[in-house]
């Protein structure tokens, strides 16, 4: 008989709901009762709790965001606020902790960790798949799909006017989303960390314009470019601006933002989450701790939890590569 | 026997390909032939044109955009631009000619129509529903469509963080997309040009701030503006900033922008748009001319031509009053 | 100071929720009580209720089904079953019924008013748009848009293999559906009451089989019947199966089925959803009763609830003419 | 200088196309020239074939279905029908040819590799996964995401009504849709040949019964089964009829059907097209025959094409076993 506390943490990603449900569903099973802290790491930090019985998840498989809410939490980053949350840990007789959120959420967790003798389990929440010792995190697929869905709608636009757009797609400071979302909408052009630095800023304009004049001045079609956030220094709006100073061209820029946050999660987040949730519970069942449930090859993992976050997964050369590979197609017949 | 001419103009619109799709089969059935100038007003100007067959239109209802390609052109606004195009009407022998677009795109129709003896017909295809004398226009129901998805989307996340979100809708200087949006995807706020205005900016702000404040402070949950895009003088990305200022309270900007003008149309859309497309080829094959095409308490109906574009058509109050209705709910208990 | 009592009853359609949400946020404004009967009318003969607060409609806007649960009643049609109702009704001390459902839903309620003083009001909540005097009804514009996104989809499998597909679609004994459907899908024949008799089955057969053949042979690409469920007597699987026989060509059956009756509303049924919901509470704070709140040429309106169940509402003829006019295109060059 | 022959065969899969196009766009880039058969191995036979060109494959990589058409063709059981699609090739000069499709497409395509001396590649295109050594066959992510949207659907109608729904979906003779289905849609039940045997069918009615009992009684929810088409022996819809009589509970059969087949792909599938296609003109430019393109662990990997129609590949373990955890909840208070 244990008391396992959950939390989520961070950015909200599509999912985290449904992983939720498989940690209540199995902890019935194994008659665990089930804690619930509110707003990440600050419901913990202020005692913000709730008892999570079968009924609150019922339905919840298929919903965005998190009904135990998120936040970022800065406190966290003290040792105030660390020895706060384990207090309340003690306070509440907890057992077991399992965090569902990225590797901020989990560097907190190990500070935990350093201070309380429970156990405690990382289940990886974040659209943005930049999480070691999994090959994907939960939330990743529903935002690429979100993202091309959005996408194909602006291709609709773009080749109705033969018109340049460039959509700027989240990530953080990675480019899975970029890359993926790239790829799967046919875009013209993918740029991000992995494949463009922004040092020599004039050569990079100039390239890039090149490219689209190019392109248009062959064809009668549209133009697409996805850049990751946060990739050219100015912002997307003004790169867009550059580009259309320079090529004479419009280049619209869109901004996709939020939107790629939420929503129903698909299928392949439900069952991740799914079997990410049972999985950690029967972890806590065997006595274990200091993990992250993860995916590899298909097949959950538990690895260390420390090992997840020392950012060293990056986007597969391969992917690069076939995007790269299409691309170098002769422009004047490029599609 | 006739030769009659389709365009489409102005911003793409979803059902627009359902129109024309209509419009070629209802001419087959006259055994009339259709010709499809490009990109907008351009391609009459320019002479660049194809003969449109049934296989042309085949599976198309269902796309967004327009396979005619569309395009603004200022060269319609010149006297020449507008001889041009007469000129290649009858060189090409037209006989008359449907324009699927907004206001504008019937500007130059009946611009045309001075200098042209054809028949000339007009069909509303603009997601902004600013057009007189028909209760929708194409494309403006698949727009608060997709608009409130991505808002459900937004919302999410709002949740999930208990947050500020100021999302800016697209409607040009008319707030149907804003109020159909905002009333659909229950925002706590609803600003358009039809109730709110930026006379007294700081007046504004003070409201809008003491509103935000109020509501964030008596309960727990997100909080939703839905904006008509062109409405704050400064832009919406600035007014976010001044609200975070002013309220103490992070206040997100999201610009849905261009996703909101494409993809598969939703069934209203098509069936307005075929319709339309059906009605416009038999009131020409009844020897009419001047007309638009519109939809009136769910019926067809033909309206002069020239009275379509007056800027009447305004939001209708009920719609104004039933928000303001739910708002007026008392603060402190406010979903 | 009223005690408000809603119900959902009949199927259930999308766009329940948001009606059920509008009217807790109106009766807050006037300081109502909001009285939640569950499972239809067996709750209310039952006595199983529950107080309904602002929080329990909080993010139902967007959702399916009916948090209210629905069912069929057959105790409704006895003098018994009314009687109970009514002893609920004024045990309860309710003063006024809203009631969210159909035809047979507002015929209880026209049996309730005989027996109980309080005030009752309907709002039309059915996918089948089979309510008199009202242009559409809540759910209506789901079901039909969850329908043709489903054909787009048969469509994609039907045009890679120029396939004949029969898609059975929703609507009891009205073709609101089918015809709406039918159109917005595109399909190449549209089978429903209105506008086809079983009365001589083998004729029937033999000209559908001879539409088909013809069309089959004389190109190559998919065909698609969309079909009123109840109309073909021996069930529409029985009737592919002799057209197959008949023609020789394959002729697939698709039910459709339940998935037409869920998911999140579109922005038009929340709309109506929301007016109608408003405007029942306003017209109760008025102290009128006996009504249905319905649309009518976009209007919200208020009809003597007896006058919504004559079932003297058709498909508009010129929707069917729309089909006709489309199909009448000679066979050999038919999409 | 090679000229590449593409065709896709048996049930469509979306992504077809963008495997095609990645295809034709990576041809392009080793000046490949690349020839379309039509209509699967019927095209090959027949002599019907066209050049595809870049244009074709613009805008593809988001439709359902393939645009080269495709048919079951039991002509190429036969060796007259291997032949003639031998003789095909040699006539038409082509080099290497790329089949798109499932275990029988392939096992055609080695039958044509004896008597041919051109290169052969498998690109594995099928919904229901069941091709050896690759984890997931293109289409599967798709037909997966479909069916989840549409029992969501299913579900909002059980959960108003609590009843039972036994919802059909694809599969041909193995579990991966239902497995992947069944768990995603949260179903309270899977049934698959996996996990499921009919011997002894009263047997398993009882089971069923009782648990459907079981949970029915004790609690006031929804209940689904999801169940693999061509389990049950005498069909869905018998079993269904079956379990409400034993049960006294309406238990309604839905069929999915052919909606699970069409529809734009997901982005996991696009990207599996995109990579696959790239690989196999790679390959194919490299010298290679006689492979699948497969994808293992995320990464495209070159197998014997004889190795993928073996029928060795089942649902993974952890995937049934993840269900049965979440299932062995006591009754009581299952969700």
């Amino acid at each position: 008989m244990k008391n396992i506390a959950v939390l989520t943490s961070g950015g909200d990603a599509p999912g985290m709901n449904a992983a939720l449900r498989a940690i209540v569903l199995t902890c019935l099973q194994y008659k665990y009762t089930i804690t619930g802290y509110y707003h990440g790491y600050n419901g913990l930090i202020n005692g913000e709790s709730k008892q999570i019985h079968v009924d609150d998840v019922n339905g919840i498989i298929g919903r965005g965001g998190t009904i135990l809410k998120s936040a970022r939490c800065p406190a966290m980053l003290s040792d105030n606020g660390i020895k706060q949350a384990v207090s309340t840990l003690m306070k509440d007789k907890i057992d077991a902790l399992i965090v569902i959120g990225g590797d901020g959420s989990f560097a907190g967790l190990l500070e935990i960790a350093k201070y309380w003798q429970g156990q405690v389990i990382g289940i990886p929440g974040t659209i943005d798949n930049d999480v070691d010792q999994t090959d994907f995190t939960i939330g990743f697929s529903t935002a690429v799909n979100t993202a091309i869905e959005a996408i194909d709608k602006i291709r609709d636009t773009a080749d109705a006017f033969e018109r340049v757009f460039i959509v700027e797609v989240m990530g953080r400071h990675s480019g899975f989303i970029t890359f993926n979302v790239g790829i799967a909408s046919a875009a013209e052009q993918v740029l991000s960390f992995e494949n463009f630095d922004c040092v020599n800023k004039e050569t990079r304009l100039n390239e890039l314009s090149n490219s689209i004049k190019n392109a248009q001045s062959n064809r009668h079609s549209s133009y697409l470019i996805v850049i990751a956030e946060n990739l050219w220094p100015e912002g997307t709006t003004e790169l867009a601006k550059n580009l259309t100073e320079l090529t004479g061209i419009d280049c619209t820029p869109c901004i996709l933002g939020y939107i790629q946050r939420g929503g129903s999660p698909v299928a392949k987040d439900r069952l991740l989450a799914t079997k990410l949730g049972v999985a950690s519970v029967q972890a806590l069942a065997e006595g274990k701790t200091n993990l992250m449930m993860g995916e590899q090859n298909n097949t959950v993992v538990e690895v260390p939890l420390r090992q997840s976050i020392n950012h060293q997964k990056g986007v597969s050369k391969s992917l690069i590569k076939a995007q790269t590979d299409i691309l170098s197609v002769p422009k004047q017949s490029q599609i």
